[in-house]
């Protein structure tokens, strides 16, 4: 009879009404309805793009959309610049390499931001470069690199920025139009809160010229052909979409709108910072910045003489809570909260207070409620509903 | 965006897989898979009741299978005790002199058991009584009775005891057979997680000679037609049964299966405790005994100073959280946290946080965290997943 609660930074918790719309019969894709459907999520996602360009809809996880971001821009042999600081950031060295990229590899350490110095320096170096690719919100670490720096950067030169803001979308404010932003990859299951399944791109003019002269072999996840089938005013997939999703996400963006984007970013802004109040006051190092715009993802180094392993297993086993461990090199050594998308005060208080449960038993020395009642004086403050 | 919990002693949670047997298509009810639905929800509900007596089923609220308590069994002028010891004792004071009983009504001050010894007396005094009406769990005040020591007492007359169980059942241990209960009135949206709209009474062969003598008019409610509809191979409902709720709540009969009655008791046990902790390390009383066997529901005094009609609506409007206010006279002086049903440690971190918020913002000199930390030194320690 176990509650369960999904802390983590994707999937995310499903809203009931999401969920009631993701139950309704299913819908034949060849017909008016889902071109009404289909349309409505588009422009959508515009909105919480902030976007004027084309959103085009896979049904795919994430990383299918970005590898379609490498596929439809780069050809082999061509010039990229891969910032990475994190896991997802690595995502992007394997696709652009898998794909015959001459990548320069602006590696960080995890938890640090990349430098849009240095992001400035290699395309000097490398002004042949045809598309940086970056991330947004580094799911792996909860670091939020700075695209609006990088995006004043790349506009100067004729690269394109390319930018993976699967689990940022939606929860941080990013101006896709504003700052430059060539080609956003996003998914449903972060911010979006919808089940994963669908993925997202915007992409600007500037791309589409760079999409022309790609030679690349693709079919499935190829732009122009989503492209020509996705706008008008019988807009449909080119194959079948996952309607069930579609629907739901539709759902979903209806209760964004209902929220207003700046109320949701305000809303993720507090949780954020109840999140990291709440671990700091525990003793437990923040891993990565204290960045008040970082706020999809919380992570947090293992307390010495914890086995980091067990800490996820125990939330899981014991008390329901999905909260997510580290990945990659840092397998063991953080912990993360996720509260991107539907997520609100209730959320903080059942993943702090399961934490404090959780370290105590693995030997960690906790000052019961402390972690709660710090992230409880943050999200009184709160102006905006959590 | 606002994300609710139920933290109220009815409705309660209701769990995903019971929300997905809602949502099956509806069956119609004159046909063999209703005849299977209703035989498996009987045998549940006498695995939760622990009883081999009867038990009917009603499409109605707990209200409607009370008021059948009383019209089955009660004529005019009939001689009845009624112990009340909160606003639902009053409800059996209402109903039994509504249908024209001649009560003996054993009133105690609310937050108080009824005092068996009291029952014993009046018994002895009024030997013409017909039957002893009680809570089990009074709603209003948390307040758990002795019903084995009551049940001891009426065994020993020609009355019956007729218990409203409605909050208790299936969250705190109720021996129906075995303690004597006659009649035991239950509802489909407390302990037993399934919403508001069906209702259920077991009856015993020493209640069904007392119904054989019965002359009020009745029709909807007549025990006697729908014991004669409900038993057998090809058992319905003498009129149209709430049919989703019935398979909802076959469903959720699963799950109690699943957890084991004695489980569900012992979380119910540390849940109870859990609150119960929280709420004294706030420094605030406890209204009611601290019964380690009252775990349906924990009222708390509103702390002085604290407009009490504040707390459940800033709890609502600004959290999302539901819990339960004072009824009757109690009105602005208590509130409640419901955990009887679908309720685990999160609900408890969730409820006590928030109370906190919640009254600190209404002036009260709270120690963040400490209710929180109490709570979850006693959720820690539970032998049984919460």
């Amino acid at each position: 009879m176990l509650k369960r609660f999904l802390l983590t930074p994707g999937p995310t918790p499903v809203p009931p009404e999401v969920l009631a719309a993701l139950s309704e019969p299913v819908i034949h894709h060849r017909a008016p309805r889902f071109t009404e459907i289909l349309t409505e999520v588009v422009a959508g996602l515009k909105y919480v793009y902030q976007t004027a360009n084309d959103v085009l809809v896979f049904a795919a996880s994430g990383t299918g959309a970005m590898e379609s971001a490498v596929v439809n821009l780069v050809n082999p042999g061509d010039a990229v610049i891969v910032a990475s600081v994190g896991n997802f950031g690595e995502r992007w060295l394997k696709l652009t390499r898998q794909w015959g990229a001459e990548v320069v590899a602006l590696e960080y350490e995890w938890g640090t931001k990349a430098d849009p110095a240095d992001i400035e320096r290699a395309l000097a170096e490398h002004p042949e470069t045809k598309a940086v690719y970056v991330q947004f919100s580094e799911t792996s670490t909860g670091v939020v690199n700075d695209i609006r720096a990088i995006g004043e950067i790349v506009a100067k030169t004729p690269a394109i920025l390319v930018v993976d803001a699967i689990s940022g979308l939606g929860a941080t404010d990013l101006k896709t139009d504003e700052w430059g932003v060539d080609v956003c990859v996003a998914g449903s299951q972060k911010a979006l809160m919808v089940p994963p399944g669908l993925a997202y791109v915007a992409v600007s003019e500037k791309a589409w010229a760079v999409v022309e002269a790609a030679t690349q072999p693709r079919f499935y996840f190829d732009w122009v052909a989503a492209r020509k089938k996705m706008t008008g005013d019988s807009a449909q997939t080119p194959y079948t979409p996952a309607v069930s999703l579609m629907v739901a996400q539709n759902a979903a963006i209806g209760l964004i709108r209902d929220e207003g984007l700046e109320c949701v970013f305000e809303r993720h802004r507090w949780l954020g910072k109840a999140c990291k109040e709440g671990v700091k006051a525990l003793g437990i190092e923040l891993f990565g910045p204290d960045d008040p715009e970082a706020n999809s993802v919380t992570a947090c180094k293992v307390p010495a003489g914890v086995d980091g392993g067990k800490i996820t297993k125990l939330a899981r086993d014991k008390y329901g809570v999905w909260l997510a461990g580290g990945q990659g090199k840092l397998k063991g050594q953080i912990f993360r909260f996720g509260h991107c998308g539907y997520f609100g005060a209730s959320d903080i208080l059942v993943g702090m207070g399961v934490v404090e449960m959780v370290l105590a038993e693995l030997g960690y020395d906790v000052a019961f409620g402390a972690g709660v009642g710090a992230a409880e004086r943050v999200l009184m403050k709160s102006p905006v509903q959590l």
